[in-house]
């Protein structure tokens, strides 16, 4: 294959997928245009149909195709329950690994005032409305034990304690069946600070 | 992120690429949509553009959006050379790192006579209408060293001895079993300066 124009652009473009770089985007291009042509044309187009119509839920800020998502949509969920959590990935793995049967409100991000990302930013005024709503009795927070994480946790928790709501911070430490010695430092000294009495 | 159908067909389609798996996949679909909706949007019209516009050239078979590619058009490269080779990514490792200056020819595969791939299917007639044509001094067998390329090779220099032309294979820098596209640019330039006369 000579270099040709259309062939740098399609593997520029791959380049914007995490974790492709030029020798990835390269055997991609060469896959998709000599192996899998019907596999790329329903690439582009399940992907054109995304960009199209998901866009956000107007309730939990979350990617949504509908205008309230599936999840705020669901009677069956709990609605004295609120997880405020950073991104949709962060919804998906507690919908996939927890019993959590309650509501989210997404930031899509965390408090970072020098990236000039401040409360409006993670749309809280509409979090401060649902709160004042009083169906909330308590609001978990689960953003990233991150010092932009732990600020934005903070802020959060005096928003529900205004309003007499209890605010709850996920435990942190060393994961099960993580090894002590590989666990980093951070989480280590956080796992002895928060420790616990054990109860047998 | 709830599982809704249009993020789940995404996640699917990303599937075609390869070395993309289920977590990968998620992993791609949230970064399109929530943090680079420009570059998702590029690749799209950058992939639907190859789809369209990217076929093969009339002359060497190559991936070319032009119905002579840009190798086959330079009136400046060797037309007594011929290099036959297996895929449009070989080509692209030759010219990348050799300074041969020669004409290509692209079997797009081997024979594989269980996989129904005779010589039709390499384009092998248009191949002796080259031949046939009386400007090749030379012919450099490039096929891989497998057991498919190295019967590949075998047929074709029978070709080219039938024609009274000199068949010859690159040297046997690349290791056995492995595959062009892979080499080290090094290995590569160094297996072109050794080929030898081919006797078959
Ligand atoms: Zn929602
Ligand atoms: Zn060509």
């Amino acid at each position: 294959m000579a270099a040709s124009p259309l062939l740098n652009q399609l593997m520029t473009a791959l380049r914007c997928l995490p974790g492709v770089g030029p020798k990835s985007a390269q055997r991609m291009t060469l896959h998709l245009l000599e192996r899998d042509r019907n596999g790329a044309q329903r690439l582009v187009e399940a992907l054109q149909t995304a960009l199209d119509r998901i866009g956000h839920c107007r309730r939990c800020r979350d990617l949504s195709e509908t205008d309230l998502c599936a999840l705020c949509a669901n009677p069956r969920r709990d609605r004295s329950l609120l997880c405020v959590i950073e991104t949709p990935a962060d919804v998906l793995a507690v919908e996939q690994s927890t019993g959590f049967q309650g509501l989210y409100f997404v930031l899509m991000g965390h408090l970072s005032p020098l990236d000039g990302i401040g409360p409006a930013e993670l749309g809280l005024e509409a979090l401060e409305t649902r709160l004042d709503e009083g169906e909330i009795r308590e609001i978990i927070l689960a953003t990233n034990p991150t010092v932009e994480g732990e600020a934005t946790a903070y802020y959060i928790a005096e928003l529900a304690h205004e309003r007499g709501i209890r605010a709850t911070r996920i435990a942190h430490g060393v994961p099960l069946g993580g090894e002590l010695e590989s666990v980093d430092g951070g989480t280590l000294a956080h796992a002895f600070a928060g420790r616990r009495d054990w109860r047998g």
